[in-house]
């Protein structure tokens, strides 16, 4: 029996605790890295559909229009020939101006992150995952489910850069509930700063909210704000309010981003049959209409600020109006969204999820199903994809060790095949008798202790020593895992003179902000 | 909350129970159809990679040779060219001889069903599903773990009849180990016939058990065994004793069968630093190298006769020898075997499968990653795709829901998409104002009703009902649902005539073969 699985990290004697330092956490997961996908992108529609899907968006954007709650944004798109209704808000926007702001948006493009190393590349055929966002609560085997707090956001932040998962940070990772509202965004914002090194994301609502986040992350990389605007580093990760509508907090949001530079990622919230038309294609029409609505504000505003097309199109269960993740239909909408968006040369943004209550067989098969579309979609940023559990309701620290288990997979899928005529093995094949086995032979030897994945969270005991060990099933394992993974984390660097200014900024923008 | 989820089934109240009949098991799910793959298939090696590995493969054939534990055979291989030393039952095998009777095997073909709805396409872009088998053990959730039996026999056949999920039947779903060994394989024969229309595999070992497996399958389709020679009906699916060996029991198997023109699928059981090569070209050119010996001896025998590549190449934990399956290594050793196989012409066999101790989010993942690789690599035949436990030491009834769940996950997601206007929906956009919703919209009522796929198993109850109801994970719920689904099953359509020459062979069998 393995002296190092993850049971024996909760239910291990005495006799086995000195060995555990061969495996994690003593020796912590290593960050994945960016991520290729060597396949061509899997398609659901046809070249001729997707005009045909486009020529709708369009005919929604002229003849329909979005329902834009914000004055300075209907300004904008006043000022660039849309036409405009003041009173209700309503914009019609023709296709050749839609046309050509889009095509000013970047196909692909660097979002930096303090540490180098982990710039986030955006496009092509990179895939990056990010964390759960937007919880309001958290759960976990110990304490149960309840509110999100400051404490679980950094406990999620920890852990999920404690395994190595995730290409970059936040959002609200959980709903920090305890902190005062006008000001918790500040909050979160230093523990990301603080706790992670990679690009983070601001909240997608509220001009405030943007403006401290722009202000926060030129701090942490030590320049102004007109240098940040040239050096594209934070984003938004936002929504419309589907159908058509955008209000004018996530405006307010989305243009001072744009104003300076920074990456939009605009996704519609359109469940098919309750905020988009049930069918596939119409929701994907929906989705691609509101979305492109907002690329082109953002390049009416800043030509060439990086924007990402979102899709979060999935069905609900039309007894009780219930969202449902993870399906057949959501794995169609992703393939297919990114599809329109790849004939747009925009990057595209989906999601790992699912609509479990609980860390169990559900939990994996619908994240599974939902990761597969996203990867082999091509989609750029991949949401959620650590902790995400109950449709969004609820971020599990069990659920991110399962889900770093899927990701690290995943990743070594996406390896590139070696091949030496040592790895066809043709003399070890020989030197093997018939009826015989590899263990003990050279070639093996040679390669034992790297030739294969090592899983964080599986357990490949016999049934009997699983039995013995105490049954626990992988979720349950997963508490110990995550617990390790906080214990065992260390910040990353992060000069103090910076950290001072931070620390400042909060503090200053506190009391202005009144803060008690 | 809806009123006919799962885990209703298992602890719904008085209140519900009338409303039941609006779901399974009133209403089981009908059986998914021929699967067929919109994409080109997964690969991950070069065509000259592909080319390397296949020289490597015939050298090992020309050069290093299998050892052929039946005289039978070696007097076969002899005959044909190859350099055979009686006494070790070592056979050296020429490429030009391999090339030769390799080419002799049909890229495609048709298995018949005594349901003539159910043959069994093997070929193209045809993906097939198959139970469980070889399992000593069986498990569920209400009498634990314990040894197989022909009741769990019987049960598995109805719960994966009965919930749809495979295109063909048996061999031995779990071995029932309550009835003689020397006649039980007439047991699970008559069960087969009895209680499922597909096609069936015969146990894979065995001259006496082929021969009965041939005698009962002509009685079924009620043809002499030259008219079955002529309409193959029955397959084997049988290993290697890798490396390079194949015992004399096997080979009785596989030339009977091939006398009779039923299909041969060779799997080479190779977990890679056990008994093949710790890399994956390694173990894929011997896994190939085996099983091409035995497809070039069965069309040696009978030119023509189906056979089908198998590969079950994975990895093993070093540190204690368990095998490992579902793993990355598992998926791209499953991608690099079908190309070996396609590059020859040959159908490939797989598996989904998985090494978890019990079914939970490991069990789920892990044969989602194995289902992922054998559906995208267009494997013809994947075995094990419902019910497969413990890396195959345990069928688990649990587990076959939570299959069923993810290979019905998949039959929606390989349909292709539909689109006419009325899909693209631009009316239905227009009639619904900015911010309201789709619920209500004619477009809507027309479709909601069939617009989604409907899971069996999963739960998108929100927490607190979900709570409220028990708290019943996926696997928990699935308890219920193979029970319904075993209770609701009815038996498809056998000629009585039929069924008394079935009952008659095995009486005279069991009599002859000593049964007592």
């Amino acid at each position: 029996m393995p002296t190092d699985t993850p049971q024996e990290q909760t239910s291990g004697g005495s006799v086995r605790r000195r060995e555990r330092s061969r495996g994690f956490p003593a020796k912590p997961p290593v960050q994945i890295p960016r991520l290729e996908v060597p396949w061509p992108p899997l398609e659901i529609f046809s070249a001729s559909e997707i005009e045909r899907m486009l020529d709708a968006v369009y005919r929604v954007l002229e003849e329909i229009g979005m329902e834009i709650l914000n004055p300075a944004a209907l300004e904008r798109f006043a000022l660039h020939g849309a036409q405009v209704d003041a009173e209700t808000g309503l914009v019609r926007i023709g296709r050749d101006i839609v046309q050509h702001f889009c095509s000013l948006a970047p196909e692909r493009f660097v979002l930096h992150a303090r540490n180098p190393v982990r710039d986030l590349h955006v496009g092509g055929n990179v895939v990056n995952f990010g964390p759960v966002n937007g919880a309001p609560n958290v759960s976990d085997l110990e304490r149960g489910r309840r509110y999100g707090d400051i404490e679980a956001f950094r406990d999620i932040l920890k852990v999920t850069h404690g395994l190595g998962i995730v290409h970059w940070q936040g959002g609200v990772v959980v709903e920090p509930v305890d902190l005062p509202v006008h000001t918790r965004h500040l909050d979160m914002y230093r523990e990301h700063i603080v706790l992670s090194d990679a690009v983070w994301a601001a909240r997608g609502v509220g001009g405030v909210q943007a403006f401290d986040g722009l202000n926060l992350c030129a701090l942490e990389h030590g320049i102004s704000l007109d240098d940040l605007a040239r050096r594209p580093s934070l984003m938004i990760v936002t929504n419309v309010n589907s159908p058509r509508r955008v209000d004018a907090e996530i405006l307010d949001s989305i243009m001072l981003m744009a104003e300076h530079g920074q990456c939009v990622v605009i996704t519609p919230f359109t469940l098919m049959g309750a905020m988009a038309p049930i069918t596939l294609p119409g929701a994907l029409v929906q989705q691609t209409a509101e979305a492109l609505a907002i690329v082109a504000l953002v390049q009416m505003i800043r030509s060439g600020t990086p924007v990402v097309l979102g899709g979060f199109t999935s069905n609900v269960d039309m007894r009780t109006g219930s969202p449902a993740f993870g399906t057949p239909e959501y794995v169609r909408a992703t393939i297919g969204g990114a599809q329109l968006a790849r004939r747009l040369r925009l990057p595209y943004r989906s999601s790992s999820v699912n609509a479990a209550p609980c860390v169990d067989a559900q939990a994996a098969y619908e994240t599974g199903f939902s990761l597969f579309a996203a990867i082999m979609s091509h989609s750029h940023l991949i949401n959620h994809a650590a902790g995400w559990l109950e449709g969004g309701l609820c971020a599990s620290m069990e659920k991110i060790v399962v889900d770093a288990e899927m990701l690290r997979h995943w990743a070594e899928i996406l390896k590139q095949a070696e091949m030496t005529d040592d790895d066809i093995g043709l003399e070890a094949i020989r030197s093997v008798p018939a009826g015989g086995h590899y263990f003990g032979c050279d070639h093996t030897k040679a390669r034992y202790q790297t030739a294969f994945y090592r899983p964080i969270l599986s357990d490949w005991s016999n049934y009997e020593n699983w039995r013995d060990a105490g049954e626990l099933t992988a979720t349950q394992r997963a508490l110990g895992l995550w617990k390790s993974a906080r214990d065992a984390y260390v910040a990353p660097p992060l000069d103090p003179a910076i950290r001072d200014s931070i620390e400042a900024y909060v503090a200053r923008r506190k009391q202005a902000l009144g803060d008690v």
